[in-house]
């Protein structure tokens, strides 16, 4: 039945065939046309799209890639696994370990729950902490993504407000906005969610301070309630262990996915022993997140991240990217902001318009010349990309540069 | 790091790293310890537990497994797309193509979202409901199993009064009931969620009448609302197309989930062009929802559906299986109820007690020689079970019967 088109094709049958096109994360209406949007293959840190043009990609699969596109050891892994069984009747001994595994890794966890979506994680994670004491109030910081469930997901359409009648919100980073949203709801507070940095699309990144980090932990204290740590996008590449262990800050709950099955589609709630009752007094479940071949992508994926210097790797890479376009975008005249850590870097044009215009520009020159850069959501550094990637990329965001200032008038009408 | 081991050494090690040793349906507390729990591979009809015992698997993974574990060449095309790429920052051209055939296959169809769980589809069709028209309420059959989201899961522990504000429960199969429910809501109806066929755990199975089926249909067309079917458990395994279409009822959703991946995770919403808009209002998306290599399995199994004669060889297996027990049962002087659809049994025995002895040790001596049948679950055929299984398992059955006879004092206690 296969029939590959380029994208124009594609992009008209999917017209016809899925709602808008497109849906979700993966919706590119809000891209210029010279963004790619259906993909024959990827490997390493590359991605060829359905018309033949090869990109370095800093999108990583939104996060999913850290080890590199097709890894050997982990692809070698996971076929072995998928030829004696991967979703049967009950799990394998490989849930069993992965679990084990996973509690030597992570310093706040004694036991481990496995889902697909990383939403699904999060899910769990508030049900337990609901589950924990009978209370209700689950606090968010505003406009924090935990994933596309009713309680938070960004559109409004199909939401009711008892879906998130007991949702109470604060201001990331903000310890006094903190404190009086659980003054509010003092009593009734069941969890306070934590991200352990800020990294919504279209904004600057920032990390917390530890003073803020140690009000989550000794709020929740004070008012016997779940702590949870949304690692979904973070997990594994700003730290081996927990996200937020330089603070010397444990969370009850922690939410895992995206970078954990090395490709493969697995998520993770992991908990502490105040946790466990509450977590084994809920049902969830679903009927692929006993399967063992992502189980199996798993755990050699955790071996690779105890085994070699990605992390190291990744985070010189970011910098060396970081550097070469600060320095460029200077010596140009722009102000790019590249906030939050460079593994997972976000750029955005200090005075650029609601439409984005020197973003999407610069951004769509890049792609043009090879180099996948974002307009307006954070980006991912992997363990394939090598000082070359850099190097080639480095010299497309010059070139864009170079186009942006002849063809772009500053400063820009609003 | 893998070290297996047998079922009681996993057992001890899962209860210190897993809450309550295990969750959801994987959960085995209310199974005799003669069952097993953790597997070493699968292969057709097969599946070998950690301790070498081999099972004819009648629970098909919990629906998954359709045409035989390992089926040769849905993991062919499974490969060949994980080669390629599985999890990329986009789609690649399987995803239209799936959407394609399916909105060919299933006649309400105009449209096709994919996720990862069954329940992601059920959660999906909730929102496009209420986004359709802007209302709210949502009508279940009592006791009905959507997936384990906060407005459906059936355990209390951690959900509150508000996950279920807007649900509005009936009794299935009976059209006054559901005319009560709906008229108590009358012009804030959402959605009316339809199951093809009951099938609960603990509870004898049946088919609806076509008169329930086409009240639902039309009390959804007098309310504006969107009928909903879930076929997650159903799909594929009644029909090769919609299961109520020999009711000539068309839903505007139907949930896919389970078998509709050859065994790989993937799941479906289906739509016709009057949710289209609704749907393309929401935000829901998955790091994991695009990915390729389960939209490859999807395909190759889609062609199976087609080609081969998997659904009538799983039907007269069925039909085998179940006429050689019932014959046994009446023989040895048990009344056991084999209800819903012989493709989908459920076996319960009449005079059994709350604790299900009789069940829990027949089915217990079956799975002693080799039968893995559930005394409380629905069970599934699927494609690779053949008539000398049904005889091996006949034996089995024969034998557990004769110990049931020898062995369990009628009546029993209540």
């Amino acid at each position: 039945m296969t029939t590959l088109g380029n994208k124009k094709q594609l992009q008209e049958r999917a017209a016809q065939v899925i709602p808008g096109g497109m849906y979700g994360h993966q919706s590119i209406k809000f891209l210029t046309d010279d963004f790619p949007q259906f993909y024959a293959r990827a490997q390493g840190a590359y991605l060829w799209d359905v018309d033949g043009h090869r990109y370095i990609d800093y999108l990583c699969a939104y996060g999913p890639n850290l080890f590199g596109y097709g890894h050997p050891q982990i692809e070698a892994a996971a076929a072995r696994q998928q030829a004696l069984g991967d979703t049967m009747t009950g799990p394998t001994a490989l849930m069993v370990e992965l679990a084990e595994e996973w509690v030597k890794q992570v310093k706040h966890a004694d036991w481990a729950m496995f889902a697909r979506n990383g939403a699904d994680a999060n899910n769990i994670a508030l049900v337990t902490a609901r589950a924990y004491k009978g209370r209700r109030k689950v606090l968010l910081a505003t406009g924090a993504y935990h994933g596309a469930a009713t309680w938070n997901t960004p559109a409004p359409a199909g939401i009711t407000p008892e879906d998130r009648a007991h949702i109470v919100y604060f201001d990331y980073n903000d310890v006094d906005s903190l404190e009086a949203a659980v003054k509010s709801v003092a009593g009734d507070v069941a969890a306070i969610y934590a991200t352990p940095f800020r990294h919504e699309v279209l904004h600057d990144q920032f990390l917390p301070s530890a003073a803020y980090a140690r009000a989550v932990r000794r709020l929740c204290d004070e008012q016997d309630a779940l702590m949870v740590v949304d690692e979904v996008r973070t997990g594994l590449r700003l730290s081996r262990t927990g996200s937020w262990d330089h603070f010397d800050v444990q969370p009850d709950l922690s939410c895992w996915g995206k970078t954990i099955g090395g490709g493969h589609a697995i998520a993770m709630l992991l908990g502490n022993d105040k946790a466990r009752q509450a977590a084994q007094d809920i049902f969830v479940t679903g009927s692929f997140w006993y399967s063992a071949t992502p189980m199996a992508a798993a755990l050699e994926t955790l071996k690779l991240v105890r085994s070699t210097d990605y992390l190291e790797h990744t985070h010189r890479i970011g910098d060396a990217l970081r550097a070469g376009i600060a320095e460029q975008a200077l010596r140009h005249g722009f102000v790019l902001k590249q906030t939050g850590p460079s593994v997972m870097p976000q750029m955005l044009f200090d005075g650029d318009n609601a439409t984005l215009t020197l973003g999407r520009t610069w951004t769509s020159e890049t792609v043009k010349r090879g180099a996948f850069l974002h307009p307006y959501h954070n980006m991912f550094m992997c363990a394939a990309m090598t000082d070359a990637d850099v190097a080639h990329t480095l010299q497309a965001t010059e070139d864009a540069f170079k186009v942006l200032k002849a063809t772009v008038k500053l400063p820009l009408a609003a």
